[in-house]
């Protein structure tokens, strides 16, 4: 057999399903799987969503190919919406659709990177956007992030990592896999380092519906002049709309950011699928209160999990945000994969090792609290108090 | 603003939105557009097929993720059916999911070649398999095909080009652009010289539905033992199902290289779209028939633009086949583009330019000519016979 690829053959195999193996075999003896593993709100598509994904992927109008951008219905729609929330003035021309935001970001990056370029991240950071770089032939370059400061990066530290090969800077915010929020003085510091030192922003807002008791715009960046020659925002419908399976996510740039882009999406995919395009486009603005009633409840599963953790002695919440905590464990010299294979196997608790995500990492979890009710999460005091590692 | 990736910066834009735009000039005095640019089949999907995938896009079931590799349900049912139609053994772990063909090009290119290797292809090529690699910075080594020879690869030729960086071998069949449909034993041979030299044979058979008059199977080279070594099949479900804006199409390879593949998929799109994967599992077996009614159609559109272009002074089939026809134009000295954009804007006649195949094409042209059916393509005689280049 010829060789593969040595950077793709050289990636680890995809965590999740690892993991999702790991909850498999749990005995189910101490109740139901509680899975904090993979990001999956626990609640179901709204009915009026459904009802138009039905129509729309029934109907002729969608079977054909569609613009490589997106749908105009939709570019128009998410335009006006992100014209609303960052009080700013968006553009269609703006706007380029994706099947998701991994999706959004491979392309984002390819456009401003390719192999022996670096990207800078934060170290945690979200492990398919290491893997994806990995694959390009892209050196990461990475800004540790202190437990100690709420897993948000020093502004000095950014200044001072953005050498010469870096194209861009990739931040997460609300953080994957942190749950930190950046704090909009934070974000404005950092991207005007970015304009100082002429990179490319490329700012991951997936969780940005689930930040827990917004009510001001995440930040105002978009406001600025001239935002388009540096920053490039990226967004998932998936999360806030519960429809991952459909496929769906945002890319927000300058125009001629979103002209590299389609040139890259044609080659991916041509377009991007168009039914769920539709469907989004028609209940964008009549689900806008349903999506404020679900942030409320991941608002209250966020201190359901505050409250569980407090009754846990040696455990603690190192971060938490709109989507996931960042909980530290009490098994000193214990490696991440250890503890969180045991509490998969052993007490049907699935969540993500610290070591996916970066170095040093090994005291901490990933749970994707917002996955359980507030009753199941108080579950995991029961289950974890006893726990004991072989 | 910061520079973008150069490998993305020199492509050109894509050609299908380009064509487009002239076809969009014309007045419509000659008639309506007859529209062959983009391979776009000319009849609907069939009522099941969209009751069904109108089914699953408003279900729960669909809603969230599925597996990366794709749902069991469709990898099942589409590795008995190509296990048939090759009289081969292949089993659903050969099967890889993705959203249409381009994504399984992408794919499987890089899984086995990253910036630096090269891959072999046919002069003429299928444009956006150039612009992947280009951008991949994947060298493109190209063997090229005479026209005399109905634009099949010499044996002699490919084993030629196959220097030490040479990683794959990517062929299409039915040619796009060509329509040459490669003959088994030609794909035997050429797959022994691929075996022989180390090399991996990428297989693309999007329009292997649309093969005129066949009975027999493509090739036999699915059955060869240890074709899991050498050989990955692409394929897409959007022409054959007429459902281009829903994005499905498939791998076939060896259970090593799907699991290669699922990492690159992994950071791509986490999974492909899932309604539709649950729509064509449902109905690949229940509307054999009406597939093999559209190939007939198809072979009779064939025949349509052959007795056309017969009656066309100075105007020369090159090659026709499953899908497309490459047209040599009597304009000599002018470029494919100034006669495809001539034809486009003042006859109401959108094809792609043959100069954007490949080198050494200005003569022709690329007709989709299954888009239209065989009143359309007798109109072209009337428009193309009076033709003159200004």
């Amino acid at each position: 057999m010829p060789r593969f690829n040595p950077l793709v053959e050289e990636l680890s195999t995809p965590p999740i399903p690892l993991v999702q193996g790991w909850g498999r075999a749990y005995d189910g003896s101490l109740g139901p799987l509680i899975d904090m593993s993979q990001a999956v709100p626990g609640y179901p598509a709204h009915p009026d969503l459904l009802a138009k994904l039905g129509e729309a992927a029934a109907s002729l109008s969608y079977s054909g190919y569609g613009a490589i951008e997106g749908d105009d219905g939709l570019r128009g729609v998410y335009a006006a919406h992100v014209s609303d929330l960052y009080g700013a003035s968006v553009n269609p021309g703006n706007i380029h659709i994706t099947a998701g935001c991994n999706e959004a970001f491979i392309c984002s990056v390819m456009a401003v990177a390719g192999a022996g370029d670096a990207i800078l991240m934060t170290n945690p950071f979200y492990f398919n956007h290491e893997t994806t770089l990995a694959m390009m032939g892209v050196r990461i370059a990475l800004v540790d992030t202190d437990s100690a400061k709420g897993f948000l990066p020093d502004p000095k530290d950014v200044s001072a990592a953005i050498t010469g090969d870096v194209r861009a800077l990739a931040l997460v915010t609300p953080n994957n896999p942190t749950g930190a929020i950046y704090p909009a003085e934070l974000l404005m510091e950092i991207f005007e380092i970015c304009r100082q030192k002429d990179i490319w922003l490329i700012l991951d807002e997936t969780y940005r519906d689930f930040l827990e008791g917004f009510k001001a715009r995440p930040h105002l960046l978009f406001q600025e002049a001239g935002w388009e020659n540096h920053l490039i925002g990226l967004y998932s419908f998936s999360k806030s709309f519960c429809i991952p399976g459909h496929r769906l996510g945002a890319i927000m740039a300058g125009e001629r950011v979103v002209e590299q882009i389609a040139k890259i999406m044609d080659n991916i995919q041509i377009c991007p699928p168009r039914p769920v395009q539709a469907a989004v486009a028609q209940t964008l603005e009549s689900l806008a209160d349903w999506r404020e009633a679900n942030r409320a409840e991941i608002g209250r599963r966020a201190d359901a999990l505050r409250q569980t953790m407090a009754g846990l002695p040696g455990w603690d919440v190192g971060a938490i945000g709109a989507y996931f905590a960042f909980i530290r464990h009490p098994f000193e010299g214990r490696t991440s994969i250890e503890v969180a294979e045991h509490m998969a196997r052993r007490l049907g608790i699935t969540c993500l090792p610290g070591n996916f995500f970066g170095n040093g990492l090994e005291r901490y979890l990933r749970f994707a609290f917002a996955n359980a009710d507030s009753a199941t999460i108080s579950l995991l005091q029961g289950r974890l108090k006893a726990m004991v590692l072989d």
